[in-house]
This record gives structure tokens, sequence and C-alpha cells, in this order.
């Protein structure tokens, strides 16, 4: 099995045609890849001061771009994550000035005095993250940034959008399917940011970061193209907008899942739409990057033939 | 029991302190409260037009205030949700112009033309909500509209805000506590609005209609005052924040629910804020009213002492 | 000239028609009105602190409800504001802990801490404001908070809405008309929140706040109705529209003013549209406040018959 | 005087280092410009339908980039606009679907039923912009995309940021000082989207988009660095804030200039922003793209030294 590696200085920092593919891969193809930590491992002590540490312009390295065979604009991209396993035995959360969910940042820039900055290192071990030894939460691991290079931007790592990028949703992970545009030849995929767990916002910005491995098989649906990212469970099919205000990555998300249940669950749109009204699942996925992501889903049990 | 019936032409149309009460009860005491739906009865047929039939003045007509004794500014009060049951056998969604979640309306005031009406009766049987013989729902009843009258506000019943009001938060169900801030002498509870069940977002704007009778228990916490509503289950605490944009709605309610594991369950602030960025959950209430309402959580299994 | 004098205890806290009338006014008639200053008289000193001081259900007394004879819901005040004088020789202005355009607040509700809070009193003279010896500027008064009761809620004097209310809008001054909905009999009209100057948001949250002494007359236009305040000056027409996030409160502003220059001169809606692309005004009046509030405007100029 | 003329196939559809130069200027130099329409020049009848015509992903194309020799990262360039003059004799202002200040577009994703669209060529003629025989505005023209290339990203046209970008502010016009961020060796000046006048928000998306030939001044400040576009005119010092939502805009543009006050013209931040509180001025550059960009203003009279 092919095995992309992690080589110092080879990151991409956004997500871009502009970068020259590290590595190819078949449709079909199961693959492993290597990722560093969101914060470029910058953070490695509890006595670290983020702010002096953290460099922005490099956060969320990824290992990419991966060029897809056969892949051409238009088709849609799946990336079927199998696996995901630390490369070392703890990862970081951290508090940094001018960054997270609840404080002024640099988009909602205010006088205020800045928090306090935090480090924690939190132990990864049999499957379970010891925030100490009462608070723990079962390892849950998943791509924060996922995403394939946009027609002509180069999209920094600390953004999401709707070629993917750094949505910090927790449903990019392990047993899931996402699908993603395809808007260059070869698609350029992009991975990284894995985390070990995530909440519902990745409320102070950060959340058990570390270096990973994973195992990830891609395929194409070829001549059918999306607008933005979706993922599929074995439960339910689902849609990420991400944009600002909030209430437009939710409309974002809700739309196109009103658009998958209608160009193939033969709903009539209204007719979804009133149905999402009783059943739809709307939650944060991120509200700490420059544009917030928000995942709408459908549990598959409704989509049934009228 | 005390049963508090839904007598015509006696609903209130804002929560207030102007309305004078249509009930008394005693902290500890549980009774029934019978409640009207919230198109106010005017909705009743699939051929009916919502536009030309719904008089929004009186959306959400509430059945209230309801005089909690011995209730003070700067208690807590306390409402258990035991029970809920359909008073008749059908309920009511619909669109309606210039109001639901993927619409312009009169605060996204746009220009483009309206999205058509439509209105769809579901049949509510033995716990369970037909949409039509293929799709279903359980019947999970909540109330759209719980909440106490502010200071000297009277908010209408389109409105959520800190007093609770139109959240639309479907954790306002059976089976749950919700907790409101007393801020007037006897508090003044109002109910209404109840759905036969909801989505995260209520995204077309109505979701299942119908009059329905409660069965609650009120209680008071004496001298402990709190800012914004909050719900406790079996295995979660709550906070539910309404505002715009909707990422404001998401600071308040994860706010709260910071200081919530601040004050009670031993944390220090920023640990709480770091603890929740693994394992939150914050997603829509509801995408459709005045204010946006986004319900902010944390499990209980996790507020271990320290 | 009827004088209607400001009575301690006498003020309103919200604009509603739960208070009773302290004055009746006849269409065409001129009156004078006192005003108190936003802050309620509770800042008299640079060494106050504004958080022990204000308390914000008292933010903002207002002066009224005025009744106007034979106003009828579906008619439209007309305001026209023809002096405004201070009752004293300075006005305050002041930062005060979680209000202001560039600190969180208790919407957008962050964990940084407070900015430093400081109070200014700024002397008025001769139609000048002296900041310092250095800066200072002229004295163009107008009313922070005027606007009439809504059918059925009480709105706090914090908020603007479409009632008008706390818009802290600058053309609401000497010289021009207020257009204002009349939804209840009587209309009953509210003055208050007098400032000496002020720029384009009201940035740090108040702007030489001092009591005040107007003349006004007011006047009926029977039988038409507004959805939104509106002003006319000599030489624009303008709408006001207060709403989150900021872009909703533009909407609505430039909304309403394609529907003035339809209904009123002749235009297409959608030609008026194209044509404020090249000289419609649009900035903000408040950025603080419950709501935010923008100010659109025609040149009347602009409005020749085709 | 060197003259950067427009060749076919040679536009820049993103601000960013990918590009290879076209041209290198001296700091100091004046040099003209010629410019393409926002358009791309596919709309050119009043007949035509914009959303056939136009491809968005060549929206605005740009002249550039202008390499600006001896600039350096955390050099500030200053951009002298002297003079711009209209290619052709008509400008075009059109509506397209999904697109515009009053409609759902692709960020604020509705099911509503697109606007009509329409198309008017409005006439150029010494100095006046005829929209017909009754209604014609001056000749005000400036760039609507005004830019540096960014660090490492390539930042589409249609969208404004730090960058400078599609601010469409009309203070970036004849007679002003434009301050970028220097970026990357050579700055990487672009510019395009000549308008030929425009109001506070450009409305219905696009105003009167013509090809021109501009007369630019450059000059560098070295080793002074700024985060966010400036501008300068002769009687005011200016700064553009670019975010969603709006108010995210206004806070960039006042923080930015409280900052410029204080580190260039003496004053504490606090003071700064109390007396923006008075005199600040801050409108809507633009309502219409994936940014808002909001210009904040302070008159110069009140920067008098303390």
């Amino acid at each position: 099995m092919q095995r992309i590696s992690l080589e110092p200085g080879k990151h991409a920092y956004s997500m871009s045609k502009y970068y020259t593919p590290i590595a190819t891969v078949e449709p079909g193809e199961t693959f492993m890849v290597e990722t560093q930590d969101g914060p470029d491992g910058t953070i490695k002590s509890e006595s670290d001061k983020p702010s002096e540490k953290l460099n922005f312009l490099h956060a969320n390295p990824e290992t990419g771009p991966i060029f897809i065979k056969g892949a051409e604009p238009g088709d849609t991209l799946v990336v079927e994550i199998k696996d995901i396993q630390p490369l070392i035995e703890y990862a970081v959360t951290f508090t940094v000035k001018g960054f997270g969910g609840l404080v002024g940042n640099s988009y909602t820039r205010l006088l205020n005095p800045p928090l306090e900055e935090r480090v924690k290192l939190v132990r990864i071990k049999n499957g379970v993250v010891y925030w100490n030894d009462k608070i723990f939460f079962p390892y849950k691991p998943f791509y924060g940034c996922i995403g394939t290079a946009p027609v002509q931007q180069a999209i920094d790592c600390m953004s999401p959008g709707n070629h993917g990028g750094n949505m910090d949703c927790p449903h990019c992970g392990v047993g899931n399917n996402v699908y993603l545009p395809v808007r260059v030849p070869g698609a350029y995929l992009f991975l990284g940011d894995v985390m070990a767990t995530q909440g519902q916002g990745e409320l102070c910005g950060t959340c058990g970061e570390h270096p990973a491995v994973g195992t990830v098989r891609v395929d194409l649906i070829k001549g059918k193209s999306i607008e933005w990212p979706r993922v599929e469970s074995d439960t339910h099919i689902m849609c990420i907008g991400s944009a600002k205000p909030m209430e437009d990555a939710a409309r974002i998300a809700y739309y196109e899942l009103v658009q998958w249940m209608a160009s193939e669950f033969g709903f009539d749109p209204i007719e979804a739409y009133m149905v999402l009204s009783h059943i739809g699942e709307c939650n944060i996925a991120n509200m700490v990057d420059t544009l917030y992501s928000m995942v709408a889903r459908c549990p598959k049990k409704y989509l049934v033939a009228k």
C-alpha cells in the first residue's frame, strides 16, 4: 500500500493548483497518508506561549496535493476514511490571543484586552483521550482540513469553503465518505489537521491536535458535479456549508441538502424543505475560523421512495 | 389536579406583566395546561392559503400568564415537563410568504418573488406522526414557546429572548426541566406553540403545530438568578441563546454554559471553555424567528468534581 | 405654546401603549418638550464609574407618551423637529463595561476582560461642543430616541425597531421631518435621548448626552401607512432600517427606499434599485444597540418624474 | 510616460503572486494603465441576458501584477490616483441572477425565485453619466478593484480583503491616495473594475462598468506596515474593512482608524474611540460581494496635536 509520508518543508499552506503534486493515486486505490498537526509542531509544552510560537501563515499544514488519476473538472471525488491513528502519544489543545469562539479576533475586531493563553497536553492511549484522570473522551479522530484545489484561487488552510478546507467537521472521520468537487485536472486532494475528537464548534479554537497517519480510499463519480462538500455515513446524508454570518452557513448546508434530496431521492424541493423542518439536523462544525461551518443532515431512513 | 383550560379570546399574544394572570399555582404543584396551536387555529385544510388566513400578531397564542406563588425577581423558575398529549388527531405544517429558514423575510428583506405556499396536514396516531404512508416520525412533543414576563417589556410571541419565548427548542419537551429567570413577582409563566416533533432549525418555519394538553410541575430555586433559559435532561445540561446573527446566539449559549460549569461544577472558566472544545454540542433550535436560537450542551458525565 | 415638562418619576422606560399619555396635542400643533439625558442623569462627573451608576433598565428615559388627537392605526405621524436647545451647559460621553461598538457585549458575548471605563464631560457653548480646547464640534442636536407605540409590544428604550425607538440617527434632528407609523389610537409619541452631535455609529456607545428642550410640530397623513420610519430633509428622502446582522438593517433601509421611490415617484422597483446603485447613500446610524440601525438616502434631485 | 495596455488574454483573474508581472514601475513614477470593465466585456446590449453571458470566474479582470521596484514585505505602497478616463462612451449597469444587495445569492442561499435580469447602458459624455434625459450623475470614476498580492493566497477578483481587492469603494478614485500593504517582493499591484460613479453599497451589484485608462503615481513608505487598506483625501483619513457580517467590516474599519489616530496623531486609543463616537463617518462601500466593505473616516481637522 502506498504511504505518503511527511517530509519536512514539503507541506502545503494553501489549497491550490499552484503546488506540485507530491503523489499520485488511482481511483479505487487505498493508501496511507501522514499528516502534521494543526499548529505545525510548534506547541510542545504546557509552558509554551502560543502567540509567540505559532505562525498563522503555517497553521494547518497540509499533506498534498495528491493527484487523482483521471479526475476532471465536473467530477466528484469520493474520499472514504478507513482509519486514522496517532503518530505520537499526546495531542495539544490551547488558547491563543485573538483566536477562538468566545473571544474577539481579527474579524470581530475589538478593543478588549485578550484572554489568557493556556496550553494543555492531552494523553492519547488505547482509544481514549485523557484531559486528566477524571475527564476523558473517546478517541474519534477526523480531518479538520480536507479539500481539493479551486479553479484559480489559493485558499489558506485556516479557511473552509466550497472546496472543503478547514471545515473542522468531526463527520469527516473514520467510517464516513466525504464527497468533494473536482475543479482542476487531478482534483488535487489535501489532507491535514487531524484532531483526537471535537465538540460542535471547536469552541476554544483548537482541540487535540496531533500528527497522524490515515488510511484512505479514493474514488471518482464521473460527470457528477457538486457545489459544496457532502458527507455520507451509515445512517445520514450530510451537507457542509461555510460562510459568515453563521445563518448563511446554515442556509447553504440546508439548501444543498434540499437539492440532494430532490436530485437523488425523488423529493419535490418544497416537500424536502418541509420534511427537513421535522427531522433535519444542523449543528456547528466550527465557530472559530475565517468562515463558520455548519453541517446539515438527513437520516437515511426518511429517504424512502415516494 | 388543576387544569388550566383554553378559553376563546383569553390568550396572551405577548409575554409581559401587562396581562392579568389566568391561574395561580404553588411551587411544587403539578397541573395540566391546554394550549392552542401556533397558527391560532387558522390553518385547517390543505387548500388554505396561509398568508390569507394567518394573523402574525396572533401567532403563537399563549396560555398564561400563570402566577407562581412566592416567585420573586432573582429566583429561578423550574418547569418540569411531565407529559404532552395532542388535543386533536392531526397537526399542520405549512410554508407562508416571507417566513421560513430558506426564504427572504421581513428582516432579510429582499426583492425576490416569494416561494410557493403549501399546507400539509400530518396525522398523529399512537405516538407516530405520519407525513405519508412511507415517511413518519416519532411523536416527540415540546413547547415551542415557554417563558416568563420581562421586567418592563412586552415581547411578542414570535420572539425568543433571555426570558425564553419562542425558542422553538425541542429540548423543552417531555422529561426535561426548563429553568427560566423570574423577573416579576409571580414569574408569569407562559406556555404555547406545541409541536409534534421538530428538526434542528424548524426549517420551513412551522412543524406539526397542534393544540395540546400538557402536564407540568413547577418549582422555585429561591435567590438564584440566571440570565438566559437553561434546560436539564437526564444526560445533559443545556443553555439556550437567542440573538442575530446566529453566531451571537451560539456565543451566548456557550458563554452561559461556561458560567454554569464554573459556578456549579468547579471548573475554572478557561478550562470549561477548553473542555467544551472537545465535547460541547451546539445546534440550531430555530433559524426562522425574529431572533435565532442556539442550544449548547454538556454531557453530565464530564461534570465530574476535579 | 404647550410645554411638556420633565417630571421626576414620570418617564417612560419602554415604548408601549401600557403607559398613560402625559399630554395631548392636535395635528398641526407646535409644542415644546423637555427630555432627560440618555443615562437618566446618573453620570455627572469624570470620576463616576458608569457600570456602578447606570441602570440599563432606565437607560434612555422617554418623555411620553404624547397622545396625538385623531391618529388612527394606518396613519402616518409627521414629526417636524424645529429646534432643540440644551438645558444644561455640558453633555456627557462615556464608555461602560459590555457596551459599545468595539467591545464584546451582552449579545456578542465573549470571555475577554472588559475595556477600561472612562467619562468625559464636554462643554456646550454658543453652538459648539468642546471636547477640549483644540478639538470641538458643531452642536447638531437630534433625538436618539423617537418613536410610537407598537400594537401590542412594549419595547425597551435601548432598542430601535420598525416603531422608531433608539435608532441613534442624527438625521432625526433640527430641520427634518420624521415619519412614524401610527399603530395605536393616538399614536403615542415618545421622545428622548438628545445628543449634542453624533458620528455614524455612535461608536463608543454614548455621545454628548444631555437634557434638552425641543420645539416640535406634529401632523398626520391620514390613511397612509408605512412599515418603517422615514425621514425627509430639504435635500433627501431617507429610510431607517434596524436589525442584526447589520446587512439586514441595510437591506430593510434600501428596500423601503425602493418602495418609496416606486409608490410616490413613479419608479419601476427594479429601476429604482439600479438607480440607487449609482447614487444611493447608506451609513450606520448606530452600531451599539440591541439592533443596528442603517439609514439609506436618495437625493431629491434624482426623484424626477419620468 | 509608461502606458500599461490591455492585451487580450493577459488579465489576472485573482490577486496573487502566481501571475508573472506585466510591467515594472519605480517608486515615484507616474504611469498610465488601461483596465477592462468588470463584466469582462461580455455585456454589450440591453437585450443581453447577463446570466448567459457572464463568466463569474472572469469577473473583474485585473491589469497586473505591476511590479514595484524595491517594494519589500513590511512596506506600504502608496497609489495616488491622478486621473481616470473612459475608453468608450457608455457604461453598463445590470442585474444578474443570484447577485446583488437585495436578492438571495450564493451565500445567502434561498429557495425564492430569482429577480428579473435587466441591462441598462448609460452614456458617458462631458463628465456626465446619463441614466436617461432626466436623470444623470456626475462622472466620478474610481477603481472597484485595487490591491496587492497576499503572502500565499490567490484571492479571486470578486473578493475584497486586507489586501484590498474588490472593495468597490468610491473613495479609491481621482484625487485620493490609496495605501496598500506590501506582502510580497515587488508588491504586485492589481487595478481594475473602473466604474463611472457609485452609491454607497453598489446596491444592484453593478454600476456604470466600463473600460478605462488611468493615470497613477506609486510610491513606497519603507518599513511601515499596515494591516488593512487605507485612503487619504484632502479632507479625511479613511480605513476600509471587508468582512461578513457587515458589523465585522465596520468594526475592522473603525478599529484600524483608532490605531491610525493613536500611532500617528497622538491620541490615546480610548480617546480616539470616544472622539470618533462624535465625528466618525462610516458607510457601506459594497453590500454585494463575497465580503462586505465598510469605510470609516475621520475629518483631518480633528487630528490636531494635543
